[in-house]
């Protein structure tokens, strides 16, 4: 059952039972965001042949003195090499991206050169080497471009393109299935019953796994009733994940395991040493790993940041650690903090050296949708933390670099 | 046909042009990352009535002395309101989310309650409004929630649920059009012509291009033939945006102007006094704004960085402004620049003293595709720059904060 946890521990009993789903291919043009499952290594060199890096002529170096003339014996647009071979007094002209033709080691710039009846003359004397890209000065084949477990960029992309890589193994995206629970909700536009107020939970939570990169599945609401819990507990079967919200209040987590328990169910409930939050449930359906939220918006959205987040990096391919923190100073001052470790909502100002500070709100009431949804930052106060001056740095979240 | 031109010039140019896509209607559940057309306001209050933000018993907060006896009448769950009204040394059992009962004003904790026989025992003097969330208190009808021309968060998606609205009004998607020209080029897979590379600036574009919230098309390949390129500029209809790669070296772009002027075509073509980059086409062809990048893969990154992701913002709803910087001290000390603005390849590490400084790769040759995906930022070096010691701070993009 546990008693009251802190959130390393919290997350550490979470992410412990997490695999990385099983891989799929994808064709490179579908793979952006997704996790790689295997390295990606150049399947071909890059440039493959020495190439121009400029626009001017091929020529031996030792021919490219300042006021020399030379004759142009054909030209190399890119993709269209010279066949030929190129010998001492010759030059052919060549565009950035041109194979460098066979005999020549240096490039003349088109700027520094005049071209008249097929004859060049020289600006600037050249120098052997300059301006040629050499062959694999990119990658060579085999070079590994990529590795595994990696979050595609958009640069990585272009890379394994170049590397001649048409599919790429990837982690599947995490299935995860959200059920919010719960006699008094409804969806939005539809209409309430007495006392009732409309559900957010389930599709902020969604939009969060969307973030990141797992593909969520919203079960209907299931109503503070057994059965309702327990066939929302039959339409895990093939998720990598459910998350659930709600429930948590006195006696309903014992409705929630009674439910869920249809399908073989092993639960832990827990009081997390913190705020907003506290009540959390962690276990597993069947075979299906399990979290269960908050019902409270703000409490909800704060510990899936907390936990769901990493665990769905850990169910991704990715490690899985906690939302990465920075030290900025405080613009107003904070007071001491209590046994639980506190999450506050904030915004950035500039200070009046124009200086980036971290500035609470003053209203931090779990029930406030509204700022969480402003807030920039969470300021991150453990337990006992004494109290600190405007200047002095915190450990800070930010949301924008959440994706959320 | 413009000389040398900034590269805060020649973004303001290009996006002087664009205006913002029209307003769709989407799902709640599908508005995740879109940007909003209207603003959003709340069409309901929130909470909608008092509640009780605690499990515990409700009563008239005079009652509410320690050691006091109060009878319990009745049971609130969240979503079943108490049906009648409470009076003096009445209780009623309530929930965190249940409605506050007519007549009680004050909250006595669960865990300062003891009850038996349906008589509750005070365990600690309870005050009034205490635990209660008042009417409104998040929100009331008609508080504006989300405003026009912001990117949706998951938190945002939250907010609008509670806000009672299933459907949003969003900009649509931008449709984009990408084409890369060329003879060289073929696509990963595909069989290479003599000389030839893989093509992999089209679907690094496109990944950047979804990353902005775009909706890319990949245009086929159109070689180095201006009846090709006309065929591509006949798939920009109903496009918002066209962006070409390659056909920027002496002679292409006079190739890919002939193709497009078939529909209808308005070119600048511009030296970027910027490196990697240089070579930029801006224009329309019909209708459609157009951007012509270079066709190197680490010079069409860069410019799409900082010029397409600023069109796509622009076209999405959002302002469409340069990529946002910050100051990091040097790693290592930086040469003097010369005229042209440049853009640093860069990886963060910690000093000896574990500050995060930012450390530009030794080789910055514009071929290097496998260090620009390696890179984590982009150091920024205007025109004449005087050289820099490590320590000095510097304007740096992070590239994970632009999400590519």
């Amino acid at each position: 059952m546990g008693g009251l946890l802190s959130i390393d521990e919290a997350r550490a009993r979470i992410l412990s039972p997490l695999r990385p789903t099983p891989a799929e291919t994808v064709a490179l043009a579908s793979a952006f965001g997704r996790v790689t499952a295997a390295p990606i290594a150049a399947r071909r060199t890059q440039p493959p042949f020495d190439v121009s890096a400029m626009d001017g002529y091929a020529l031996v170096a030792v021919d490219g003195k300042e006021g020399a003339r030379l004759r142009v014996i054909g030209s190399a647009p890119a993709g269209h090499p010279f066949a030929g071979k190129l010998g001492p007094g010759e030059a052919v002209r060549i565009f950035t991206g041109s194979v460098m033709p066979e005999g020549a080691d240096a490039v003349l710039l088109q700027e520094d050169a005049r071209e008249e009846n097929r004859i060049v003359v020289i600006g600037e004397t050249t120098v052997a080497g300059r301006h040629v890209r050499r062959a694999g000065q990119d990658f060579s084949e085999g070079t590994p471009l990529v590795p595994a477990g990696r979050r595609l960029t958009a640069r990585d992309i272009g890379l394994a393109a170049a590397g001649n890589h048409p599919w790429i193994a990837v982690h599947r995206a995490p299935r995860i299935a959200i059920l919010a629970t719960g006699d008094e909700i409804a969806l939005p536009g539809e209409s309430l019953p007495p006392g009732g107020i409309v559900s957010s939970n389930a599709h902020a939570l969604a939009a969060l796994a969307v973030a990141a990169g797992a593909e969520p599945t919203v079960l209907p609401i299931a109503p503070d009733d057994i059965a309702a819990i327990a066939e929302a507990a039959e339409a895990t079967r093939g998720m990598d994940f459910l998350v659930t919200t709600g429930g948590a209040s006195v006696g309903e987590h014992d409705l929630v395991r009674a439910g869920l328990s249809k399908r073989g169910f092993a639960l832990d409930f827990w009081k997390i040493a913190m705020r907003p939050g506290k009540p959390l449930m962690a276990g597993r359906v069947g075979e299906v790993p399990m979290l269960g939220l908050p019902g409270n918006p703000v409490s909800a959205m704060v510990c899936a940041m907390l936990f769901l987040l990493p665990a769905l990096a850990r169910l991704s391919g990715l490690p899985g650690e906690a939302p990465p923190t920075e030290e900025v100073p405080l613009g107003a001052s904070v007071p001491a903090n209590d046994v639980r470790a506190d999450h506050l909502r904030a915004k950035f100002a500039r200070d009046d050296e124009g200086r980036t500070v971290v500035v609470p709100f003053p209203r931090q009431d779990s029930s406030l949708m509204r700022l969480l949804a402003e807030a920039e930052a969470l300021i991150l106060r453990p337990p006992h933390a004494p109290a600190l001056a405007a200047g002095a740095l915190v450990p800070v979240i930010r949301l924008d670099r959440l994706g959320i």
